[in-house]
């Protein structure tokens, strides 16, 4: 997905987003998963047509119905494509974990679980072709789907899934940072500690206060600094000038986020 | 500053933390513009003995103390080493204006205006070696301060600086994503505009509600779809076990951000 | 509702509590509004054998299921039985604005307008048997069903609603406070302003930011001070000792709220 | 400190506002406690002049600098009269704590313990001259520096305070409403469930989470409904038409509040 460049052709298996300029709705499609026609409320399109299109071109059902084609988002695909199995770390929380986990081209990250692939796609996502993320998961069904989302937007070659229980520990001895988003991870911090390079981040996220005290009091044992215990709350504006305000209701809790670094 | 590599020896222009082990304190240092000896409170360390050493190494003062070396991330810097000459965009925004803004490896970025160069290096950061920022600025001391600060993380190579008044448009044509960061972004939008390539994001942050009113106005003239309007609340947490609680005060309002996609 | 005595009796227009012990459910019951048999679940429970009980005393449905019979609270009444054609202003926001107008058994407190009645509850529950609420509102219907409310409550004795437009003005010239709960609340000022007592408090309740702007501006022009813009989020939490977190999702904005003082 | 009435004259033990028309600034001042002269930067005023003066009226200095007198609210006093050894409750708080347990005119409310007093007088404010608040206290200088800031606002007829520890129990049993404010309200609970009337409320203020959860741990043993964990965040704008925005910081956290009713 090198949505970057301009001059991009669209693939085979891109994810693709499919914008009804005149009812101001899109539809995202995994070109891959979505073979032959494609059905809207005004006539089909045959897939196959997008293939070698540039972002930006429209296609037309056989009706004669135009459909602009775009780029997708990450934050789009995790938002609107993303097939869930599980609580997914939300994109205001993803975003500031891998800020502060210092994420960036060419690292390496591990990770334990997978969940539904959420957050192992914005990993992906910013570690890059050259990048590696290896994410630790003992679930099958949860290592399936979550393979399956990252896929469908061409991260495949940059991750590699172990299956395994991470109570035997990580077998890396280097990485950048790491993030546990597991049940009980303070039983995992001396595996974490020691799969960490000095000065490397550690993450944790966690629903609950009682999983952020146990987790705590674990971290002590442990030469970690710059701990910081946190939770972001996002907060979205209905955009109607004239009658500005916030919207009725917003997400209260999604989790709570542990950071620490390692001596 | 690819301090991804374990391999790593420190170089004499990295900006790094000097940790003293006893009274758990950091200290970040710029070697380049910490040239000599650097006076602490338990004797002088010779900063060019730390050239070549690995990250995790400890440096002795002549009177025997010792500090461990570390790498700086960029949350560090930009919280605690970065120059200010004016209101930064903090980590909180930073992270999720850049994942709004789907900023990644290779990406092509413009910014406007430059500030103290706090979003510069987040979006230099994540755009990665072969990644370019294009950031045009009026005013000559911020260009000034921004550069020194960006030269300070070793992204010099990456972004652009262009001394210019917006006003007069942008040279470039496919960016993947604009960022505004103006005191009347309203004024710019078509230029904005016409600087992106299809699908790509702009991303929009003022601190006060007229500027986001202000702005909403105009977007409704341009072919922008997939509106947001979102501020962020960052609470962060005593991090005491058994005493668990929000600390007393937070930051309340850094600014409102403005995303919208062009089709 | 004199429910504070101990010795109290149920009437036969009082709002009550019916309490299922085994299903742990509350039905709350208007007894002038609900004459006869009352329909359960679990059998049915004639009415007119709850006056004259005291509460806490059980009732027995005629199949010999009990319910235990409790007085209402005022919070309890607006957020589950008072009826609505309006938003109402929230127990949050209602107990902050009588706080900052510092209302008290005597006040005479003037409102605009009468919306629900929620408010109106509010003011009158606070001002006793001795205060005064006196309401203005336009809306015919509005009127009929927030007295409906008042009733309910049985504070029909402490409020006079005044069937006006309060572009007229208010008649009163010593109020201790005044509410405005209206759409454009700066029409309204001078009005206002004529009607309050030396040092009398002022509140204002309005949704989107341009009306708190607009209010603000005309404002200015009076001598008014002690000036507060506010608004209040109220977060839940999951009272599960073990996982205690807060809910999921919270209400974002109701209102804000503007304060002042006439000197 | 009846301020409701028009009529009202100043007496020797009030506490008045004078505010300076030229400055805009307040002065607040206990009358008995600041006998004889008050020295202003304009001059001296002659304190036993404003006696039987009326709100809204001015007083001048020997020099002619003149100041009105205006009366003084609660939350004015609260906030910036009231002497402080504690923590004390703040009003957003106070004034939803007061709403959720019902308080009203006439009502007999029982509090431990009465720390600086500030909730104290939310309480003796509500509950009017035929109320009744009981509050528990162990410390002496506790009681003595909240017994002074009571009488400064004239509720001390409708405070009761005995000094006692409340693991002896409360004398009470048929309370409107309960507060605790104890470092260890778990230890209380039976004592404050057989105090209640059926249906009263009763109210806990803790800043930990800690405490939350021992508190509600303890709760369940007892027949307690209408269960409520909730903490209040008041947010602050700059009232500044044309550049309005929220203020730069905030309070984070003052208390979580738990709310329950005896059946």
């Amino acid at each position: 997905m090198s949505i970057g460049s301009v001059m991009y052709r669209i693939k085979e298996d891109d994810t693709i987003i499919l914008y009804d300029n005149e009812s101001q709705k899109k539809r995202i499609i995994s070109l891959k998963f979505s073979k032959g026609r494609l059905n809207t409320d005004k006539g089909f399109i045959v897939l196959s047509d997008i293939v070698g299109m540039k972002y930006g071109d429209t296609i037309s059902t056989q009706l004669g119905f135009e459909y602009t084609v775009l780029p997708i988002n990450l934050f789009d695909f995790i938002m609107k494509k993303l097939n869930r199995l599980t609580q997914i770390v939300y994109p205001k929380d993803a975003a500031y974990i891998a800020f502060k986990l210092d994420v960036k081209p060419g690292d390496t990250v591990i990770e334990s679980g997978i969940g539904s692939g959420a957050m192992s796609c914005v990993f992906a996502h910013y570690i890059g072709k050259n990048g590696r993320l290896i994410s630790y998961e003992i679930r099958d069904e949860f290592i399936e789907n979550a393979y399956s989302n990252i896929k469908k937007v061409g991260f495949e070659d940059r991750v590699e899934i172990k299956h395994r229980d991470i109570a035997e520990g990580f077998d890396e001895t280097d990485a950048d940072s790491i993030f546990l988003d597991v049940k009980e991870p303070w039983l995992y911090l001396r595996h974490a500690y020691n799969a960490l390079k000095a000065g490397g981040m550690l993450g944790i996220l966690i629903p609950t206060v009682n999983q952020a005290e146990e987790t705590l009091r674990e971290l002590n044992l442990f030469s970690f600094i710059d701990l910081e215990v946190s939770e972001l709350l996002l907060r979205k504006y209905k955009p109607t000038p004239g009658r500005f305000r916030p919207q009725d209701r917003m997400g209260a809790h999604t989790a709570f986020m542990i950071f620490a670094r390692k001596i």
